[in-house]
């Protein structure tokens, strides 16, 4: 297609997206309401799939779409069997959840049934492990949608993301004839802890697009709603727990026939903390969480870690990760202890196309509300698993990149108070509109 | 008095102890049934006093026997109050319960009424914080007399203290006709974790004892019954919690703007542990529990650690205990936390008098059942609040000593397999009796 | 001046250069052979003030252009003693010493007499403490230049940097008639450890410059000879010394009387490990050197470490170097030792001005022989206390980049094996001609 | 022999004695001024057997006394030459330091030709690696006598020792008509540091004794001069040097290529201090001296340690050396780094024998000038290699025992202010011969 059939096919994006201007917002709240932790979105994958069929679009879920040797951290049993039946008391379609068959998350395909390339887009849709703040001054309770879950809260923005996906398939569903190829959009569970796209990846989903974007809220003290490419800034991570067994003992009668659990931990932690240099780039290594022993008097026969390596490239973050587990090893063959360590999540360091990133930049000029648009070298230590889905592609010589929807927010993400202008969303989808109907042209479309 | 005539009343004594041997077997298994820990033995305290008051013995209980300034780790009054109505639901009597206005323990007072010295025995009657074990194997399963009060158990032998305890008061009540002085009996709680006896000591209960006397099961491979007077081995202890208040931050995005408690906490314990060596005497350490952070992926906000110090010598441990403290100060300095320590329970260094523990062994001959009887070096790095008590006495020049009843056991104290053989029971009792008509000769009386 | 001028000027530059080619490697070989490390460089300096007296031009050099308040690491009376007698007995001129009072480097002067800018050049001169390879595989041992002092040799290229600087300035003055303005020359002492820099800017070597460069020989894999014009890539760095005293005790007998020094420094050192990550930018620690003790069986009374902090800025460098110190204090608390840290070196966060990088890789393709050249994005941890002299001008705004000379290297920097292609110094001086007479030019002159 | 025959024949012997009082002092003085550490007492073997061979007495010395394999700490050809000729040069005999073959030490052999027990006594003659005071106040600097050999002091009166085995030697050769059996007299090189003793008992000196026995001079608070029997007190010990080795790299530019070894020590001896608590004893660890790396930018590539632990029981002991060794690999393994450790020196737990240390009590009493004498529960943390010498004679059910010669002393041992009241030496000999007698008279001699 020529420049003006573009221009004529963006306007009518942006058109038929402006009709969902209230509706993306409702989604979002209703969401958010509903907040839905890693591996348990039955309600938000339920309410997506009946979205996407009221449309006439065709939705995969449940095994098609997970691969079940590559989720991370899955609950158990018990814990799923909770959250379906939570699930259903707060508005989820019984008989889906039925059908889902324990696997989250779900997948649409609009088929054009034109020629043309396959551009997959990403959205993330679980929530936080986060207290939502109780204060008035947090406009979810003001205003009546904060959440109703215990430990459970939208702080990251995924609750958009999921709305921002269903209308992108609503309006490009709608325009189907005024495009050609085919595009697949990917409704990814369990991003926190970078747990879920692997699982996917390895269903087979991406292996025919040509392309694979996804978008993500970010906060900006600049004018806003901005759109970024990001060319780099996904850090490689890995998530992993250490569970260490001692011997017990009596502290006091015979401290030398106790294997200390904590004394172990105590030096492995220690011990890793030197292999945060490197001269390849930047890491990080964090103990987020400790418990272990049994009494004041006993030595500890039990320790357990959580803890996560990140690295800005794969390299700097495997050389971390294998010290950290060395560290582990050396001091528990110290205090005559033994280890295992099960890894809860991965991802590789991810960094978006640089041409694929200006092009995004310039393309969505095309959405008025967009104030600023540019490329970004982003390295603040964040890590999402999308990394490891542009891997996927770029293995393959295809294009990738990560795009920032910039916007004023009241907190920093995982916080409780978090929160965010969702007059971003409807320009979010926009920007996708104008990025797809730019790559088209682009692709001679 | 003379030899004679107190081999008169010790005959009298072991007699009328004799009457209890089943009563003393069935009391413990009573108590151990309804084990109760630390600052809750309400229904032990009601058994108790009901018990002496059907015997017309003067007894003291509540605010009279504790001072609450010196009451070390007091449960909150939820979990008093919880404990109180599980207590009456188990048998005790709901009106002692109240009027003991949360603080259990009890003191008996015999008094002949004729010009003599005073005696004081403790004996204590806490469980331990442990799960008993469900094996058939042991014994108080197939005898029906395990634990039904969960993560409660008598392990550490105090149910049969208690009994033996009850046993002593009667016999004395029944033939305080044929002795001088006066009799206190200290029914102690919260002995373990060295948390329960300055409460008594501090409300004057010893104020008037010119001797205390505490009697302790203890397993032995040697023949038994058997009868130790101690000599050493009652270590100086302090009990105490940790809490480390870091500042959280995404641990991807902003580590240097969080201090991790976690590891201040690690630091802090790796630190202390160069303090265990001093020339003056043997020492302990043990780091017990430890649980803190709120999320793998933020810097960790709170560490809580419990830990115990001992020391053979009041200021072996207290070096000890003041490093560790140092330890924590200095590390959470690095790491730009804050910590609280709170000290949940403290024994100072506990010597029998020799001349006591010999005399004690030379005593005991006149019970038939006593299989051997020594004064004893034993450094085994045990703790008994009771060191307490002795120092109380011994600071006035009065004497003290702690007596080893030893019998055979069926694991160590403080296991969940945990067991006695109970014909010692009434072996203490009447050891317990013979100590006190050689001490009343002694004294020339 | 116009370009067909500045074209005329850079090829009587690059005419007059040529005529050293053979001198700049002489000059460097002798510098190599004897090579003198920091603060003690007599003879180097005696031969460079004697080359520029005998060209006529001015130099300046002792207290004249050392700031004594700002020398780092300064070795006391008998070492320098010591090395002034070795230079003299290695050919430098005894009254030229003499006339030092003590403080190596020189500055020359050469003054057009016409208006036009200052600009300033600085090359370091000093060795490094590294042992020379005895191997007959390097080559300065088969060609005979090799260094004859222990424990000094030019593994740095500054033997090469000092040859430069020399020829610089010779073609300079030949040339004066050609150019207008002023350019110094500054021959810094003490580079390796970021301890001479501050000292020279200090006395007001530079208030008066315009813009300042400096020029290093870097090994590359590329082609060479290169030049590159560096945006960032000289990290902030603090060098220390820190030295604990603690307390003797017999070891066997009254460990509780010592207090280790040896063990304070162990925790200080293994605290500080943890703070090597920050989400603002990459950093380094180094516990380069240990020493402590005085017997197997005597509780350590002392120890000594010598410790680098690096940070790619200035900002994560302190925040470094102040957890650092802060970890030596509370490890010293804890211990009872105490401490004295004394800084050996700083050198703040170096970033070339990126407009400057631009024209100097412009610059000199005016230069046949080079290669290639480009603006450097250079990010390797290493330090440079130039850092110091780029900042002092940056803060008035003024100019200032650091060149690097890319070519063929034997071993990697501060190895033993170390040796370059000496094809690079013409080039090197050729290049720095071409940068001057392009600015001037630049600058409308 | 009956008790008159014993007293007639004490008699004999503390009038022999006497005879040596201002000799015993003069030959400590020389001693002190020469003094020489282990290993390298050419000097003073060679006046030992100088003044036993003009006495007439068998003597041996060099490989005789001495078996190699069993040397520990030796030193290097080089060390031992220099001392030989310094030894020459303060008054050794040159072809006595010959014959010596490196080998210092040397054995009396005392045979009355009649039938009776083999009686061995033990002398150590080495001195500290100590430098002596200079204050005036320190007596050998008044009266002359300090050492002259620079970080080599008697500062644990060894001298003191070496002097009384001579004049014991001498008075029982002298007497060799009164008593029967034969004497065996080891001067022992090398105790300091444990490395010494078994040497001499593995080249069999010991193979045909029924009794040895070894004097030590102490300081006391009580009457003095007393004679101590001691019934513990000798820690079993293990003197060992770590080196690790790691892998250079450049701090700032490449820090993940190294392989520091100071880090490696750090976590190394950070670890093995949580095993210093055994509830079956004492325990010390001590990290003596440490030195490592190369330059303050160079990751270290080499970092060495001296260290020891000790232990009330061998048992004790043997757990702690095992964890300080496994921390070592443990750490190693972590940073990568590979090591050595090499024991220095040995001694097992050496506890006399109890009635035999009753027997000296008693024995002693025989000699007027002693205050007190008593059986000793010593417990302080000291090793003696004399521990071997007991261990190899107790395992055959022959008695052993250690002798304190409790005295005023003018600091602690190994301090270089100490000193000791001389007027102990000959009471020392006296009692020696004191318990000899005594020792016959039991055996029925």
């Amino acid at each position: 297609m020529d420049t003006s059939e573009k221009r004529k096919i963006t306007e009518a994006f942006l058109k038929a997206a402006g009709a969902y201007e209230d509706k993306v917002t409702a989604i979002r709240r209703d969401f958010h309401h509903y907040a839905e932790t890693a591996w348990t979105e039955f309600r938000t994958t339920s309410k997506i799939i009946t979205f996407l069929k009221e449309r006439g679009i065709e939705v995969h879920f449940g095994p098609e779409v997970i691969n079940p040797q590559y989720v991370w951290s899955y609950p158990d049993a018990e814990v799923l069997a909770a959250h379906q039946k939570r699930a259903v008391s707060q508005g989820a379609d019984a008989a889906l959840v039925d059908a889902m068959q324990g696997y989250t998350g779900a997948m649409a395909v609009i088929d054009s049934q034109k020629p043309g390339p396959t551009v997959a887009f990403r959205f993330d849709i679980d929530c936080n492990d986060v207290d939502e703040s109780k204060e008035t001054s947090h406009r979810p309770n003001r205003e009546g949608f904060a959440s109703v879950n215990p430990h459970c809260m939208h702080a990251c923005g995924h609750d958009g993301h999921a709305a921002m996906g269903m209308v992108l398939a609503a309006v490009l569903q709608e325009c189907r004839e005024l495009w050609c190829g085919k595009v697949k959009i990917l409704y990814q569970p369990s991003e926190e802890g970078d747990k879920g796209a692997q699982s996917m990846v390895e269903q087979g989903l991406l292996d025919d697009a040509d392309i694979v974007l996804s978008m993500h809220v970010f906060g900006t003290d600049g004018p806003y709603p901005a759109i970024a490419g990001t060319l780099t800034g996904l850090y490689a991570t890995t998530k992993f727990d250490v569970c260490i067994e001692g011997k017990s003992a009596h502290a006091g009668a015979a401290p030398q026939e106790g294997n200390s659990a904590i004394m172990a931990a105590v030096h492995a932690i220690a011990g890793m903390q030197s292999f945060c240099q490197d001269g390849r780039g930047a890491t990080r290594l964090n103990i987020g969480t400790i418990a272990g022993g049994t009494g004041r008097n006993v030595v500890a026969e039990n320790c357990f870690f959580r803890a996560e390596t990140r690295g800005s490239t794969t390299g700097v973050e495997k050389r971390l990760y294998e010290a950290a587990i060395r560290s582990v090893k050396a001091s528990c063959e110290l205090f005559g202890c033994s280890s295992k360590t099960r890894i809860m999540g991965y991802g590789p360091q991810g960094d978006g196309d640089a041409d694929l990133a200006s092009e995004i930049a310039l393309a969505v000029k095309a959405v008025p509300e967009v104030k600023t648009s540019y490329p970004l070298h982003q390295n603040t230590g964040g890590t999402d698993d999308f990394a490891y889905m542009m891997q996927h592609l770029q293995k393959q010589g295809k294009k990738a990149c990560y795009m920032g929807l910039l916007t004023k927010t009241a907190a920093g993400a995982h916080n409780g108070k978090f929160d965010f202008d969702e007059s971003c969303l409807i320009v979010g989808v926009k920007s996708c509109l104008a990025v797809f109907a730019h790559y088209l042209e682009q692709q001679g479309r």
